[in-house]
């Protein structure tokens, strides 16, 4: 991936969708954003807290994540389509 | 549970359904947003204060509490339902 | 009370809806929000300022206090009606 | 007056409604909210900054003060009614 | 002049409204907000800032302003009309 | 120019408004907000940050700007129109 | 390139929109804001923390970047149509 996302952006390779997605992770929502799951291929170097301070970013290359993709935006490179989204809109990571 | 939520996210297991809840908590809301009941099953690193610092989470794993609907999302993982919410919108711990 | 409020909320018994409340208190508003009062049952351990100092908290159990309602939520624990609100929504206590 | 403000409330007993309102002071405006004047009864402690440091109160009690009526609610304790309002929406301290 | 603006807050006395306004001044604007100017009579000792800092009013008694009148109010103290604005309201001093 | 700017505010003096502006600079916006080409005149002291510190104006007298004309509010002092817009308005410096 | 944004600002040469766009770049949105590409030509000297401390530019000249259009504003100087946009607009950049 020579996708280098700016500030606390992320990179997320989605899953197929499917009832049963990768990891038996199934998801279902009554709530008005619909997550998703998608493993992560990038990660930025994280913000700036407001004393100038750059923050840890809370996923790394690898991690199997559930997202909403109410912030995210479809890009595809050299044929393989992602996602970029903030950190802050990654609920949690699949052990 | 080997979901491991984000910042100051939350995963709950929401009680039950009924008239009276676990432990006898029975909510009844006239306000705009209807207050639901539930287990906490894993809990984030809790979130950053504006200078940098990290803030302790106010909850913990098995935590019977108290929270507002609006913000969670309910997810399936391995065939059981949870809640992902943030611990801004859990009310108050049953003692 | 077995309920601990979360951050800077507080549980509050409303006193019973009379011309005249618990202490000679009578609450008239014209203004868009209908203030009401009651006694303080639990305080929760405060919130947090921007640079992550813990807030004290500015009323105690026992006080009686009027609040406004709006941010409020009804819960009924163990056949106990009680309000949820933030201490934002505490107007005044009574001395 | 046994009520204590909470945070940067303040407590003001209006003046009665007249052309010229005590003091002499006369309040006509074709703004969007119509200022009101009255005498401070009660000041509570202070708000916080957002570094966790108690703000001093700009008016103390006994100040005859001009205010914006929109933040404010009415009460009345033992037959007399006030106003609480926020130390914000006080705009002036007559000398 | 004896109203001591809290705050922030600046009092102003309008300019006689007319086609030239005093020195020199003519104000005509084709934006949202239509600009005034006048002379300030009062200046409140300032607002603090998010560490509880009181910063300094940027302009003092006697200068003669440029002002946006959205945020004013008319208030009339012994038979005077003045207007009670936030320093953020000034646009310019006339030298 | 005798017109002192408060704050983060500039004045600045409106390019001809021609096909070719000042410097061969054209401007062709599909934008919501048409910006428009301009040269400083005067500039204020600066605004200050969250923790009470001046920050330095990005821009100085003589400067020919980019700016968002949305902000502005057009004045005419001595016979001369100028626009009041603040530091934030303007886009870049023309070398 | 003769225009040297302001604060956290960026000015961005537009790829020619083709399916394939430089560096086999293909960019396909379902969400609410088109991504774009492009390379950068000038870059801000960055905007300040809320403590007045100046925060790094995340993006250098010669980035072939991803960003948002929606902020950005065309320009042209000297018949090159250029884009000026913030640092916060920009998603990612191609390694």
């Amino acid at each position: 991936m020579d996708l280098k996302p700016i500030g606390d952006r992320v990179i997320v390779k989605q899953d197929e969708v499917s009832e049963k997605s990768a990891g038996g992770l199934y998801i279902a929502s009554s709530s008005k954003e619909k997550p998703t799951s998608g493993v992560v291929l990038a990660v930025g170097d994280g913000k700036f807290s407001d004393n100038g301070q750059r923050l840890p970013m809370p996923v790394k290359v690898g991690d199997h994540v559930i997202y909403g993709k109410y912030g995210g935006t479809e890009v595809e490179v050299d044929g393989e389509k992602v996602i970029i989204l903030r950190a802050e809109d990654i609920y949690a990571i699949k052990g």
